[in-house]
């Protein structure tokens, strides 16, 4: 009786301790596979231990476990251009027939010519004219279908993937790994909101709700009796530099804990994650692998980009700060994933 | 053997029986006991019930689950004024010594004299001035302190309760139970950010960064060596009427499933809401009850008001498009919480 009495017992515990097991096999793998071992690694790894270890004084709440991650450069390639600046010159070309006018007026000729220095030459001004005649004008659902048709069949021009499958290999695994630990993973980015929301879920694991950005202005209107939000060709807000901090506060509110950037650009960023209390983690992707991807950068001893620029101050900013600086060539064992999904 | 063999089998069924036994009581125990029977309650647990059950043709996956709350007149009282504008006289009398000349300059002498006759005639420019000089010129960290501290110290004019002990016990069984079915809960005001966020995870369970709202600019500044995000004197968004589903495509980038509401300035966001596919749930709080709370609106047979129209036009469309009206009268079995927490 005694112990067909405890039979029920061992069986509760035997299916406990299947649950337990698994957990464990999951914690003892290595998080991080695509990341070679070293203090970079060491410095991720120690941090989440801090901040998650109950009783650590540097312990902190689930809820206010926020890591923001910049986006091109940081977690896709940001060259040979910006994957958006790609889509708005692909975009002028397909409306092209229907702007005979383009055929000689900057900064369209140049897009259609493929003649990058007079693109260049055209500049800011230049820039915004093509972003507002591809970006606005049409309903936010008629956006995301055009985002998602021209990701679909658009190729990276050297890797000759579609960049939504050039997403940097350990950085997906460290997106993985800090949800794991109860972060909530936020892209702050200087690139649109609504180029990013379409894919950002399948791709990086990040809900559209986690997605901060630039944006335009949106106008509310009936149209054929049914509610849409229609595309201004008006600038909002750049969430670049300065404006990735104000991005932060006015969308998520709360200080992150950890922050990842590649370029100038997420300085600021940087500095608001570091200037909170308790334990915080600054990391920069640092672009020194021409073999596997890009090199460039004056501490490469290379011209800097336009493309996501890391001048020597910032290198200099990061070793002061005890910003961890990732090698790309040396930390990481892959870039890209290796085959295709 | 055959029976020692199935034991701990037995013991498995044993703690997964006690597991789900839990969930059974959870859910079969009323989880809207403020509710009054009816069809209200009916609308709310069958719109649920539709939208979380697998197999269902209007079953919504976890992840899309977005519930939108107003907040003045929704979740809290609106009379017999705005809390934020309760908040910016008191801070205008606070800060009256440092400005002699308010004494003879609207429309800062109204408040000081207590005139809300003078208070009405200054109007929205009035008020903007009012907003600025309470809401702007010192830093986010600065301001969050001065909310705080106001909420604390306190009362409503009628009740003699803080503001925060104020939210609708209905209302707030209503924002768990969507929760615990797997909804996200976000806050839609037209009442600024950064005076709901220091208290809406507190006393709402909706944490920060599911708080949107109106919005001022804010600047990244180097203070004594320390980035600060300095409020700055110039609105950057207002989050009312056509804005609400503006700032529900920026700041969530979903379209809810459910929308609630309780004036004019909440007609766009359940248009959008409603305009979505499948099963949606659009609910108006309609202030019927002048013995409890309040009584206003033309549907009552009353002057409406300035702090949460409800005009005849809103509940013609709520009857023609199969919005909820919720009767604070008939449908709450309590407003507020009994006991002081």
């Amino acid at each position: 009786m005694k112990i067909t009495a405890k039979k029920p017992l061992i069986g509760s515990w035997t299916l406990l301790l299947l649950l337990f097991a698994t957990v464990a096999v999951a914690q003892a793998s290595d998080p991080l596979p695509s990341w070679n071992a070293g203090n970079t690694k060491q410095a991720i790894l120690a941090f989440v231990e801090k901040v998650t270890t109950l009783g650590s004084p540097d312990f902190v709440p689930p809820a206010e476990r926020i890591a923001t991650f910049d986006n091109d450069g940081t977690l896709w390639p940001s060259h040979p251009m910006y994957t958006q600046l790609a889509f708005a010159l692909d975009r002028v070309k397909a409306l092209s027939p229907e702007h005979p006018e383009w055929k000689t007026k900057q900064p369209f000729k140049a897009v259609l010519d493929n003649d990058l220095e007079a693109l260049a030459a055209a500049g800011e001004k230049g820039m915004a004219e093509l972003v507002m005649v591809s970006h606005t004008g049409m309903s936010t659902a008629e956006f995301e279908a055009i985002v998602t048709d021209w990701l679909e069949k658009a190729r990276h021009p050297r890797f000759k993937r579609r960049y939504t499958d050039l997403a940097y290999q350990p950085m997906l695994e460290l997106l993985s790994f800090l949800r794991a630990n109860g972060f909530k993973t936020y892209i702050v980015s200087g690139g649109g909101v609504e180029f990013m929301r379409p894919w950002t879920e399948k791709v990086y694991g990040v809900p559209p709700e986690q997605v901060v950005g630039s944006t335009i202005k949106s106008k509310y209107e009936i149209r054929d009796g049914k509610p849409v939000l229609m595309r201004l060709p008006q600038i909002d807000f750049i969430d670049d530099k300065t404006g990735k901090p104000v991005g932060i506060n006015t969308f998520i509110g709360r200080r992150p804990f950890a922050a990842f950037g590649n370029s100038a650009g997420d300085r600021e960023m940087l500095e608001w994650t570091r200037a909170g209390s308790g334990a915080r983690l600054m990391m920069l992707v640092f672009h020194d692998d021409a073999k596997r991807e890009y090199a460039y950068g004056p501490a490469n001893g290379l011209p800097d980009t336009k493309f996501g620029a890391f001048p020597q101050s910032l290198m200099d900013e990061a070793k002061k700060k005890g910003w961890v600086v990732i090698s790309m060539k040396k930390d990481w064992k892959v870039v890209f994933s290796p085959a295709k999904r």
